[in-house]
């Protein structure tokens, strides 16, 4: 690791910039200028005036996506504050032109107020079609999504939050297709209660999954330990352990099929993952070590294993998602990333691997999978026009 | 006009978008994404914490201007709100790469009030090297960028402002150079005092030029004259007009050296023109039509004539100086736009005429001339050198 962060503090010096701006219209000449400026460009303007809706037309708007972040939660860095957080926003902005296409926007906040953040925010919305909100520490990050999407009319969508939990879902999906488990029937226990923790709850939940237990630093989330809690772990409270049961960890996955973590390296024992049940599955996204070893896990007998790494199968990276889910979000001029998109573009990205292909070490596509960012766009795009022909 | 108009808006349609961001950094791989992205990125991030300044280093940020507006005042057009705004900031961005090399990023912002843009303008400091204000109506945009220069360590810069007023201080110097009259001996008057109207005034009167008279819609600027006025007028008073005369701009140009119009059509007839001392000079700037025409005036036997115009000789357009402004203060990493940096722009910018090319109709480069940017960027550095030395 240590030779990778000095070669890529070499690239970063060399590269001054991971980001460039061109410009799409010539401007060669004096007629040039007088179209794309002064005075021609007051056509472009007064059209809009009229009609707002040619902005998607007339101008970058409805490609371009601000990747916004106060700098609180960065990596696993920690608070490292705005500007430090400013080369990650550069490597998530190039992410979304590399897989999608789509113009991307790195904004470092100089404000931790959630209610400044959601008031800057929501001031910047004529300049972007979307928002893609990074790295903002929980529960604020929920709070502040959450506002933002109730006043803003363009996708708002926390990847931290979600993008992870949409492709534990794809991963779950095809899990299922191997298995041929139904998920009315799966117990899932979800290691680390944060933003990405609790949307994972949630959206395993809303897809139908019932059964799920959530575990923090503090043990077992119920609704009748009311200790150290927030409003977020009260909400996973009123949707997992409905029989508020104080059990461990380990007791939980005894009766497992399913272990997720977003935590802290080797929570999880080769003895703990033995004792789940038949065809069972782990994502152990704990970075940079996970809570259990992709080895570790596969000896221990767990039919499929994902992880955070690049370098073992089934790696669980947002990459998969956000740049398509964004990309169908602005194509079908959806107002908001609702539950029901996230769903579908899950579904979507499980539908990628055919049958034939769908393997124990094959249920997520690779990243550099150039099929992916289309086909979950093309998800998210049919689930909003299905939407909106209901 | 009209077919320029239609000309544009379909080219508009055709761009979708003036600008696009491009990625500057290889992302073919995993080992390409391990050293833009996680892990590697972290080194960089790391990096900054340590030492804010290899920001400058290793993101785009140093070369990286926002272009603001909150669409009060978007070029003649008025108020027409921060969406319909759009297609002129991106214009502009796309100048400032174009002439300048730099990235900008148009941002439209949904609010009117100047303390809640202050606000946003100063928590977007991280991501930007310099902020570049643009058609916010006078005179909330000189409370916005005076606050913003107060509180913001980059330059703040509203070119509506200070653009014009810094290419007619280099119009007049090299008019100074073709007539040999001295800034001591000299009277101007200047028609509007609004944005650019008093910052001219300004830029004039700390230059030397120590006769100034300004015109409103309300007639001469005079401290005894406390109607309709607000600080600006005030500020203006103070430094113009010193013995309170009480008199018409038709009265004030016969004995003039200098008309600078930032007004309205044709508020000057051949016959106020013909009553100008020898060898006078008028910039003519309102938009499209100006205070008097090319011909109307060269006609009225005035020596040097500027317009707006790109079909007219010495066009004072402001892409002569913005571009080379902020590429020499982003490269000596000034903290802010000064006065004097604004002159040395305007010296350098007057001083590309070597002597032997300058006439009567070559008094300010050609908006093409590929040495513009690069001269100003070097006459700006230089100032930065020079005061630090001192």
């Amino acid at each position: 690791m240590a030779s990778n962060y000095e070669e890529a503090l070499i690239k970063h010096s060399e590269w001054r910039g991971k980001l460039r701006v061109e410009v799409h219209s010539p401007l060669n000449n004096r007629s040039d200028l007088a179209l794309a400026y002064t005075p021609g460009v007051a056509a472009a303007c007064l059209a809009i005036k009229e009609n707002e809706s040619l902005m998607d037309e007339l101008t970058w708007v409805n490609s371009t996506v601000a990747v916004i972040t106060d700098g609180t939660a960065v990596l696993g860095l920690g608070d490292i504050g705005p500007k430090a957080a400013m080369p990650v926003m550069e490597g998530k902005a190039a992410l979304f032109k590399r897989f999608a296409g789509l113009n991307a926007i790195p904004i470092c906040l100089d404000t931790k107020d959630p209610d400044e953040i959601i008031r800057i925010v929501s001031a910047l919305a004529p300049s972007f079609g979307g928002i893609n909100l990074e790295d903002i520490s929980a529960p604020r990050c929920v709070t502040i999504e959450r506002k933002l999407k109730e006043i803003m009319k363009i996708p708002v969508f926390h990847d931290d939050q979600h993008g992870t939990a949409i492709i534990v879902l794809a991963g779950l999906i095809n899990a299922m297709r191997l298995t041929g488990k139904r998920k009315e029937d799966m117990t899932i226990c979800v290691s680390g209660t944060g933003a990405a923790g609790s949307s994972i709850i949630k959206l395993l939940y809303d897809y139908g999954f019932k059964t799920i237990y959530g575990f923090n630093k503090f043990g077992i989330v119920s609704q009748d330990l009311k200790e150290n809690t927030d409003f977020l772990q009260d909400e996973i409270a009123a949707i997992t352990n409905l029989d508020h049961r104080h059990i461990s960890l380990a007791e939980a996955l005894t009766e497992s099929d399913v272990f997720v973590g977003v935590s802290a390296p080797h929570l999880v024992s080769s003895t703990m993952a033995r004792s789940m049940k038949k065809d069972a599955v782990i994502f152990a996204m704990a970075n940079p070590e996970p809570e259990i070893t992709y080895d570790e896990a596969k000896e221990a007998g767990i039919r499929i294993v994902g992880t955070g790494r690049s370098d073992y199968p089934n790696q669980v990276n947002n990459v998969l998602v956000f740049p398509g889910l964004f990309k169908g979000a602005l194509a079908a001029k959806a107002p908001q990333i609702t539950e029901r998109m996230k769903m579908a573009a899950a579904e979507g990205l499980a539908a990628l691997i055919a049958t034939s292909d769908l393997r124990d070490d094959y249920i997520l596509p690779d990243v550099f999978d150039e099929r992916v960012a289309d086909c979950v766009a093309q998800a998210v795009i049919d689930e909003v026009h299905r939407t909106v022909a209901v």
